[in-house]
């Protein structure tokens, strides 16, 4: 006989970790921890294969199926001491769907299944807590009648608002005993009205809806879509979860609580983590309590008056403690436990892999390493490179003279100043003008999350190390003080006071998410310094890392970031970058207007020593290591002045405004990326092209003469699509090279490549390797042309993308590998069957991206090369590439 | 011992037609017409493995070569009865270039080679004619220094120009033999001055210092660019030929002429040409004198009063007609022969296929393959297919009123007004501004052929029927009347005088190029009715032909078009087309502005009954052919009015001018060609592709019902860069599908299908083709995005890389068989292996580019689609593509 069902508790199960297609993830999960020995509320899970039998056998469950449940909830009952539907002693249950992953847009749970009129009565004189009881019974009934019978909980929420107006009442807590006993017969009467039967009494035909329920929820609509999207098949199936209930609100004996087996926010090895007394799982989620530290050290340090559980209950925390260093054994990771005490019994109901700071994940993951949990390279292996860039986030200058209104907790760490604002919408907009905006709210909710990205900051009043505004804060790398309770917030009047000051929305404050501090005005900030474990695990990710990591820079000040990143080279050098300064701007110009050869000549011979001089600088700067430089790429429109400047800049240059403005005339492009830019500027002028080279090459002679080291520029010839472009091109770099030679007497080494940034140049990388000695992706524009898609005017209509499911990633963010990819993959396969060592990298912002990076190791390249800020983000991500 | 010289002449030859590599195209010509006993000026061929010698021995040459060459001339002697260097009966000799194919560049020629102050004088002796003797000398000076010495012709010139003021000569016809003998003086005083050794008087070392000339031109710079851009290698070399000079203008028993084996201009099957008595070939090209018919029938048809050479030389001509029904029957095609008689001798110098008008071309191989010369296969692949271009023109309406001012050759045929210009500069520049003009010139040059290709027809005072103008005109498929001779044109007033009437720059005119007639004023004209021989090659071609021929159109005017050319289908109708109609681009306005969904409804619903019309006409026309439907594809602002008429077209919609300035800059774009166009305006606004979707059924349900015939419509997504896009957009033109026929009770057929116009999609293929039942190339975008190259803008840059050499093709025109090629190969191999019985079809103008059909018939696409008046040009150019 199949057995369709597999039970957990009392220390024992019948499934593990490893049954996760047969059970799903969560059931899977369940089974491992009861296995481990730990008080797991016991329950059942019925396996994915019954999903797919229901869906093979026109919705209907197999024959043996409704026995091994109710063998199932014997068990339970026997595990607990409790009977489902019994009147007396009942048990109630939650029901949960699991697939093998996460998905959202199917039923996710249904709690408290079993209450009816007999049982929520017999809990409540189980309890002396009728409140609790009918407050339960209502719960149950909204939730049930929404995700199960259809029934949406806004009919119930419209009554509960009738309710508590006539009884001249502002919040749920308010509602006692009997309010909640009458709207459960309201609630049970909008059922009928709506359906035209009751609500169902009996709890086993509660169980079996809510069964039914999440194997329907499995091909609904959103749920397709997603499979879609992600390449599920539908066959997988979804499991369901049958687990007994336990009660955190069950008097003074009963607690909730959230801990972490080390600390989220700093790494430290130590238990960490808040309950709060008398209460249920989402009082601690929700914030509306301040909750109570979980050891007698935390309390210490948070000067706190309440009681830790450490204290308050000594030896269900000392079995709470073995039970988290069991856990972190097993799971080999810092662990997110979730555990509720009902009547002084502990029960643990999820434990899963911490989310944590980027820097405590360094130090949890060096401090693994170093107790031999973990090798170095599964210690590279835990980091997300994306994280990293937390840390390099700018913080406050210790120096600074600060004025203090008030302190919270330090919920995501780095510092932010920003304009005060109330309402996330406003925040989006505000940023949107590139303004630095602070979010400031008494708490957050999910509503809030599209202001809390745009904000530099969050700051809110109420909630705790693990509520929402300090999750989704460190998820995002944004600091965040959360639980200031010294601010009182007023959105009506759109003010803030603390430490009575009353500031208003637009007044600039200063937030430091490491320390908990709010400050007037805007504080000095200073770059991040590095910790020792960071150093740590980047020396370990160098060491596993095939690929080199370069920096896209011009700048001296970029170039020696980059270096201090640890940067070993630089990938792109963008000379026009060069061209904009004030000084050069109108000699540039000036070449621009020139009507002849001659004029042009002229103002690029002043242009020459300012270029010379920035290649002195970034040579010197990057001390012998590769420098690639892209000759000048973007169209010459873009050093002319815009319409309303012309008149002063035709003033400045000496010429007549009509002349200028036939230029730009002129110069004017209908798709201007598609236009009279990158190589072809040197096709048409090619003296541009020679300057350039000329002020390389004298640079070159100039920092060897110094160093007396040999330098080796590579040069690149930006948007080749033919052969011939770059075979001309690179004809006139070499004779500018013999003649800076002859004029030196100095022998020069440099390479000469291109950009692969056209799907042409992509498909003739075979021929254009015979001349070029390297290439570089230029991925931006590589995408733009591949899907023929224009960055700066993809933002109006991609959101329609995304809203319909059509477009996963964007793929100016993340390389595209199934289309620019192959591009890619053709070009490095092309290009080295031509010249075995070519060189190859990429330059487009994909070269900072861990996904994209992860594409580059397995096309071979050499190097990434990004921007300086996201260096040590590349070299993690591309040891975990060459890791596999 | 090596062979380095081959001689011909005195009906045989060393070499033959074969002998291409070792003798270049010439020399083998010359061997081949000598062989059939053609009376052909005796001489000699210098090898090409001389050349490569030469070039591989320090620029000498093999030892024993000097022998032969003398050895040759002996011959050559022998022949003709003259010895070379000889002072009383000297040889005079051609020297000419010779490599495989024909290539600009290189040295050319140089006549009358040996001639000295000795031999000019034997010849002013022999000839009685010291005039014709010192004017042959002064240009053999001329052009030996220009050539072989390097010194510019424009000295010698100089120096002409001063004779002719100071005798007060207007032409150069006006100078004696005393005034030639005078000016060789002062010539071979100008090269002594400028090079400091006299003219060389040795004839044997002018000859050599020609043979050098050649070889040494095989290198230089143009030589060199031409050869890099064709792939023709260095080490071919070329040969040099040398032949005995004969002249048609000795007297009055000598002449030259030009003829074709078949009338050129209707492929009439009988011998045609001109000639001129007492004068040399160039004469007859330069049109300064109009030339004699050759035949009696000739000389009737024009009303001539000259006699004809059949008249005037009747056993030179018979024997001249004997010659060319030989070659004509060698070479299996009609013949361009040049000949000269002198003192009564006829020497043939030059026998080619002739070029011929596309209404010849057709005619000569439709009997050519009557009278079994050729197979219908050869006949079909004879036909330049873009020759037939000309065939399409309109011609002029008979029954019009014309006024005609004068009456010139039917040099090239069609009918064509325009404004007047005089300047071929301001032709181009006119034409370029959108503007029909007729270029008017005395005669034509070299100069001035841009002028000639951007006028609509070219109309000359003077030349033959194979000036300059009208060989050129032929080609181009310009209509041309040449030799005009009642026209005056005076360039300095800008004003032709013809019939008493004055017409000045700018005034219209109308040319008949088949009847050679010059109109004032615009005559109106109709659509070219094709002959009979037309009819025949294509339904020949049509029989060969793999490939189907569609045509792109959507009126239904274009429709009825390209069904009388054979048009098998539409393979591309514009739906947008349809949208600029002055009745509904209101709506369509409406519906770009309107705020709300259903304001945009409101506007499709109008929209709707029009283009529902549209297809019902389309269907009609087309009567079950394949038809398909592009939806809407380019950027909503195209719609909306330029910022001149905002406030008008306001007015109009009633809205305010406000608002339709802030929708156009809603909708403008950096990079329309990669923005917000295509299937993104599906996926952003669905409702706008179900209005056209609706419309397409609906149209077909009606039509269906009126013929009772199964109509399978196929609708094409365009730019489509990801599957996603496509199965979203499929799923909502499928479920308008299905409400139409639950509407109508009617099963539709269809298809829907994408473009591939978008390298992505291109590599994507293999996944797009689960979905799309067709894929249709459209490389204009294509070429675009694979080259990243807006053909808006390229137009401004493009002539730098032709200039350059960078550019052999514009791949607009043809089709980038390395680039957008390999795409087009990796879509149909990947579109095919997921979907076997995929439909592949091109649809940019490629489709109506014969080497660009060629490329995709190897592509084995199932059809080209282009532009109903190319449709012929594609039937023929896939014939020709399927005969390989």
């Amino acid at each position: 006989m199949t057995k369709w069902v597999y039970g957990f508790g009392g220390g024992k199960a019948d499934g593990s970790a490893k049954m996760k297609e047969l059970l799903g993830g969560k059931g899977a999960n369940l089974a491992e921890m009861a296995s481990l020995g730990l008080p797991v509320p016991p329950g059942f899970t019925i396996t994915t294969e019954v999903c797919t039998h229901f869906y093979k056998n026109g919705k209907t469950y197999p024959d043996t199926l409704r026995a091994q449940v109710e063998a199932g909830l014997v068990e339970i009952g026997r595990l607990t001491g409790r009977t489902f539907g019994d009147v007396s002693n009942p048990l109630l249950v939650s029901v949960r769907s699991g697939a093998r992953a996460s998905m959202p847009g199917m039923m996710d749970t249904v709690l408290n299944l079993g209450l009816n009129d007999a049982t929520a009565e017999a809990i409540a004189r189980e309890t002396g807590n009728p409140r609790f009881a009918y407050d339960s019974y209502r719960r149950f009934i909204t939730m049930y009648s929404d995700v199960v019978l259809g029934v949406g909980h806004e009919h119930f929420e419209e009554l509960l608002g009738a309710y508590k107006e006539e009884h001249d009442l502002s919040l749920d807590t308010e509602v006692d005993a009997d309010g909640w006993k009458d709207l459960v017969v309201q609630y049970k009467a909008k059922v009928r009205e709506e359906l035209g039967t009751d609500f169902p009494q009996d709890p086993v035909a509660q169980l079996w809806g809510a069964i039914g329920a999440v194997f329907g929820s499995w091909q609904n609509a959103r749920a397709n879509t997603y499979r879609r999207l992600h390449n599920i098949p539908d066959d997988w199936g979804t499991a369901v979860n049958i687990q007994a209930m336990v009660f955190g609100n069950m008097g003074e004996d009963s607690a909730t609580g959230v801990a972490f087996s080390r600390n989220p926010s700093t790494g430290e090895a130590a238990l960490y983590g808040e309950y709060l007394v008398n209460a249920q799982g989402e009082d601690v989620v929700a914030g509306l309590r301040t909750p109570q530290s979980l050891t007698k050290r935390e309390r210490a340090a948070s000067g706190a008056q309440d009681l830790s559980l450490e204290e308050k209950m000594p030896s269900v925390f000392k079995e709470f403690h073995d039970h988290v260093r069991r856990l972190e054994a097993h799971y080999r990771d810092m662990q997110d436990i979730e555990f509720t005490i009902e009547k002084g019994r502990l029960w643990v109901l999820q434990t899963r892999n911490g989310k944590r700071t980027a820097k405590a994940a360094i130090k949890i993951a060096v401090d693994l390493a170093s107790e031999k949990v973990l090798t170095r390279a599964e210690a590279v292996k835990r980091i997300d490179p994306a994280s990293l860039d937390q840390l390099l986030h700018p913080t406050l200058d210790p120096k600074a003279p600060r004025q203090v209104l008030a302190s919270g907790l330090p919920a995501s760490p780095g510092a932010a100043s920003g304009e005060i604002v109330f309402d996330a919408g406003e925040a989006e907009r505000l940023a949107g003008d590139g303004r630095d905006v602070i979010l400031v709210r008494i708490e957050t909710s999910p509503e809030d999350i599209h202001g809390m990205h745009a904000a530099r900051g969050i700051l809110t009043a109420r909630g705790g190390m693990t509520s929402h505004a300090a999750v989704v804060a460190r998820g995002m790398g944004r600091p965040c003080v959360s639980g200031a309770g010294g601010l009182r917030i007023d959105y009506a009047r759109q003010v803030v006071t603390a430490a009575g000051q009353t500031l208003k929305k637009g007044e600039v404050i200063t937030i430091d998410g490491s320390t908990g501090q709010v400050m007037k005005g805007r504080v000095p900030t200073i770059q991040p310094e590095l910790s020792g474990d960071f150093a740590t695990l980047m020396g370990w990710a160098d060491g596993f890392r095939r690929m080199k990591v370069r920096a896209n820079a011009e700048t001296p000040s970029d170039a020696r970031h980059a270096r201090d990143f640890g940067a070993e080279g630089i990938g792109l050098c963008r000379t026009e970058h060069m061209f904009f300064d004030d000084e050069r701007i109108t000699d540039v110009r000036r070449m621009i207007l020139a009507d002849t050869r001659g004029g042009r000549d002229t103002a690029l011979a002043r242009l020459l020593p300012h270029q010379r001089k920035d290649f002195v600088e970034l040579f010197r700067i990057m001390a012998g290591l590769p420098v690639t430089i892209r000759l000048l790429d973007p169209p010459l429109h873009e050093f002319l002045p815009k319409e309303h400047e012309v008149d002063e800049v035709a003033g400045t240059l000496g010429i007549e405004a009509g002349k200028l403005r036939n230029r730009l005339e002129d110069l004017s492009e209908f798709n201007p990326m598609l236009g009279h830019r990158g190589c072809r500027l040197g096709v048409s002028y090619p003296e541009i092209y020679d300057m350039q080279a000329r002020a390389i090459f004298e640079a070159a002679v100039q920092v060897e003469t110094e160093t007396g080291k040999t330098l080796t520029a590579e040069i690149m010839i930006p948007l080749v699509a033919m052969r011939g472009e770059f075979d001309f091109l690179k004809a006139r770099v070499d004779a500018v090279a013999k003649a800076v030679e002859g004029e030196t007497g100095r022998r020069l080494s440099y390479l000469v490549g291109t950009m692969i940034e056209l799907p042409r140049a992509a498909l003739r990388a075979g021929d254009i390797a015979k001349s070029a000695a390297f290439f570089s992706f230029g991925t931006n524009d590589l995408t733009q042309t591949t899907f023929g898609l224009s960055r700066d005017d993809s933002a109006k209509f991609l959101p329609d993308y995304v809203s319909r499911g059509l477009l996963p990633n964007d793929p100016f963010v993340s390389l595209d590998t199934e289309g620019v990819g192959e591009l890619i993959r053709i070009a490095e396969e092309r290009g080295r069957k031509a010249r075995p060592d070519l060189k190859l990298g990429i330059c487009g912002e994909h070269g900072g991206d861990p996904a994209s990076i992860r594409f580059c190791e397995a096309a071979r390249l050499d190097y990434v090369s990004c921007s300086p800020f996201r260096v040590p983000i590349a070299r993690l991500a591309a040891a975990q590439a060459a890791l596999g």
